[in-house]
């Protein structure tokens, strides 16, 4: 049995939200499967003492023009959120909430749902009834979830997770580990793919 | 008569280096050609507020990671200079005096010479004996070289050509335009092919 890539991503990260429509389709061609883990990037970002890409003098505006185009070459729907970046802390327990209680395939479910809403749909997914109504449109109870976001368990478990990824040297999104080697970048599919083939 | 690709770049980049390898191949896919243009990103930095990668906290690591790498993967020679980074200015200085004495094919094979012998050839491109000898293996005057890089008109063209680079929106290496369209990072090769594919 082949080891599972593991995904970092964070809900607010538009080349994440690329990767994110990919990922399973690369493993596959290498007959691996994926495991999905939402973190948050601002905790981590401070730590570096650097600014979220879009928000860096002159590097910014190049990023935001680079976020759409390279979803419109990848022939991935995009609209640029009107809120951005936000917080994803809501989508990020509800994905870890789902996955405990309802399996991986859920939370993944899940998680391509709150990225199309977010990227493709106008909708701000730092919203917690935003969160709610993506969930419920995909057969969750959100009284259930409401609640599962809240209790400690699941805070603690994504704190966990992002702690986990810090300490792996995950220090932005989308972050891909193929067998311990870190791939940092929706841009770096190609390198993963040649790393394998070698 | 299609436009040529401008390609912007610091000696002391590594993703520069491999993008100096195959730009002008390339171009020639779409039957272009490539105008080179040196500059240096110590000044952009500051303007940015921002590090060289190699000296961001967490991120630097996989820096110096990914740069070995990826030249791996593309069968780039690369050994990791013990220098690094260094200041380019004499570097940039000597090719924009090559330039407008020899031409510019010789200051691309100038070029091509020092980016080898940085990233290939533990050689400290930062020494301006280095920088000549350099020179003095592809048949340029080493005295003709050493007193045109110190003359006023060669330090304005470098301090303009950057000047222009940076008001373009170039806040790294290598940048490519493309027709006016921007590509920043040897990563976005693909990107292009896309792009003029369209």
């Amino acid at each position: 049995m082949k080891t599972p890539f593991d995904f970092y991503f964070d809900f607010s990260s538009p080349y994440a939200y690329c990767a994110s429509t990919r990922i399973d389709d690369l493993a596959a061609e290498f007959g691996r499967t994926v495991r999905w883990h939402p973190i948050l990037l601002g905790p981590v970002f401070k730590q570096m003492g650097v600014l979220p890409v879009a928000q860096v003098p002159i590097k910014g505006s190049y990023a935001m023009h680079d976020f759409a185009r390279t979803a419109a070459l990848f022939d991935i729907p995009y609209v640029q959120p009107a809120q951005f970046p936000i917080s994803t802390v809501t989508a990020a327990r509800s994905m870890v909430w789902i996955e405990k209680n309802l399996g991986e395939a859920r939370a993944r479910q899940f998680a391509h749902a709150a990225y199309r809403a977010y990227f493709a749909g106008q909708q701000d997914i730092g919203n917690v009834d935003v969160v709610l109504a993506l969930a419920n449109d995909i057969g969750i109870d959100t009284a259930e979830l409401a609640a599962g976001i809240q209790q400690d368990q699941i805070k603690t478990a994504l704190k966990e997770q992002i702690e986990a990824a810090t300490a792996r040297g995950v220090f932005g999104a989308p972050f891909i580990f193929v067998d311990d080697e870190p791939f940092w970048g929706f841009d770096r599919f190609d390198y993963i793919r040649k790393w394998l083939q070698r």
